[in-house]
């Protein structure tokens, strides 16, 4: 079995620490190690670091070699440019040695945090066994809340215990709120997890059948590797699920029980780290007088505070982020604020 | 006419930003001069830089120094150690020649807030035609609120427009919120500024009348200066308030309509502050969305803030503060903290 993580991300969530050369990725969140390394270390037992391929960015590529020095570095691929997921994921099975394509192959997002890693593991094995008959999983969290952040599959029945794989009817976008909460009463819906599970002859017979643009680019790159820019720059920019996934009647889905989280945000973030007796989660130099519910990060230099509650406080060596928790979303404008500035030093 | 500015405070209410070595009558709290050099530019027109006397700590007088060339080195005095204001006032009016000890002598604090000088200069001018007579003025703030934090002097009769000095009847610490309250709506009271007139032979011989100990301490010291930091420790650690003038009977005051400020919390300087259309006041590389009513300070770095309102954000190179201005003064709990972890290198 063959594990291909995704860890082309350069969001700004987690602006001032994640920056375009440092994203989440590649970001120690929860303290040790970081997310790439945790989401390659959950996979041991279960595919061996020589069967670990990552797809990242060129700009990135090393760093995240750097991170991973078990995974072959030829098996660190580096897109040309970023053109959204179904390039990466199709270039990426097929640089994988031909004779394998019979086994499966698991995808997964390198930015994401699971809190229970053995039912994690147990789930992607089930995940595993269904793909080697030739089925393709789109694996779903089992939705904790009405959340209006994620992506849904809609399954044909409620979910019961102990079932094996279930047929996906769709998928369906970020939901307003009342839908959310219809999904989340119905037991019919799981959050899209952007985790995979197929064989890799089946994906690439799936792309060359429903994005036949990709499949013949991929084949002059195959040809001709020195044309990799030109050709991906020209490849159909699109996420597996719109390209691929959609369009199977058969797609399958296991449920996932594992902590799972995006980390979306810094509140995401304050949501699963611990917390002191006053609910406040403290990383690095941090003195707090009267302050309750707050996230309060010295990635350098000190941080003191009086006062605050349900606040994110985040300092870097060049920067600093005061926001309300319940307002981690607007950390975009912030960004889109110093890119409109020309501020490349702090991005 | 010679003037005295009392320099050697170490206060840590503008923590991150002041510091022992770097106190805020060194700061440039309103940007451009800083409140020492504001003090001595404002006497500008009234008392030449010659006569500038500026008494302040050994660990302060080279940085103070350095901040007013225009001031003679050797009238920039370090007492060997803090002993409150009567040693330091009577030392340095025994320290001005002999042959000027008719002359007015004005002393003034290093690190107030004056919003019109050419009002200030002009009672300063009055005092120091009074003080030229033989009278001791301790002059004083008409108050604008009835503030809790400043002592206040008490006059015989309510102030009217217009009249000359008036002789205060007593010195009362600060009050509780209802008699600050009584206080103002008086007419009868005046916030001690801290700032005073008389001639140096007549400082000289109340102090010789109601601190003798400190008389003729500073009789050895003349006699034997290199006994100084021996003696300064012997002399009685007290107020020139409660060890010379509370004693007066026939202290005088004028009042002050000058925009004056101790500036004794961020909050207090966020008062006199100009503020953008939100409210907020910004110092350097500050990014806000959303944000009223604030303090909002990158001394170093960037500042980025998101929905704040009444809060202190204050940026350094190697600290940070983060509190709802209404809670200034807990900064004394996060410097208290500091000490007690024996963070010398934040303090």
């Amino acid at each position: 079995m063959q594990a291909l993580v995704l860890a082309g991300g350069s969001g700004t969530r987690f602006w001032p620490l994640s920056r375009r050369t440092n994203p989440k990725q590649l970001l120690a969140l929860e303290g040790g190690a970081t997310l790439l390394q945790r989401t390659v270390d959950r996979l041991r037992s279960l595919v061996e670091a020589r069967d670990v391929w990552v797809c990242t960015t060129a700009a990135l590529a090393d760093a995240v070699a750097a991170q991973l020095p078990q995974v072959p570095r030829a098996q660190v691929l580096a897109e040309p440019e970023g053109r959204n997921t179904a390039p990466a994921i199709a270039w990426a099975v097929a640089s994988m040695p031909a004779s394998r394509r019979g086994e499966p192959v698991l995808v997964l997002p390198a930015d994401h945090r699971i809190g229970d890693d053995a039912s994690f593991r147990a789930v992607l094995a089930d995940a595993a066994a269904a793909a080697a008959t030739g089925r393709v999983l789109a694996l779903g969290v089992r939705p904790r809340w009405a959340e209006t952040g994620y992506g849904y599959l809609e399954l044909a029945e409620p979910l019961a215990e102990g079932t094996g794989p279930r047929r996906v009817t769709r998928f369906v976008e970020k939901p307003e709120r009342r839908r959310a909460e219809e999904f989340l009463a119905s037991g019919r819906y799981l959050w899209n997890g952007g985790i995979f599970a197929f064989r890799g002859d089946t994906l690439l017979s799936l792309v060359e059948r429903h994005l036949p643009a990709l499949s013949s680019g991929l084949a002059t790159i195959a040809r001709a590797p020195r044309r990799l820019a030109e050709v991906y720059h020209t490849l159909p920019a699109i996420s597996i699920d719109h390209g691929v996934m959609e369009k199977l009647d058969d797609l399958a889905t296991l449920p996932l029980d594992c902590g799972w989280s995006d980390l979306g945000s810094w509140e995401a973030l304050a949501e699963v780290l611990p917390r002191d007796r006053d609910g406040n989660s403290v990383h690095g130099d941090v003195v707090a007088v009267g302050c309750r519910d707050s996230l309060l990060w010295a990635e350098e230099g000190t941080v003191a505070v009086v006062g605050l509650e349900g606040m994110v406080v985040v300092r870097t060596a060049d920067a600093l982020l005061v926001l309300p928790k319940a307002r981690s979303q607007e950390v975009r404008e912030i960004v889109d604020r110093l890119r409109d500035d020309g501020r490349e030093d702090l991005l």
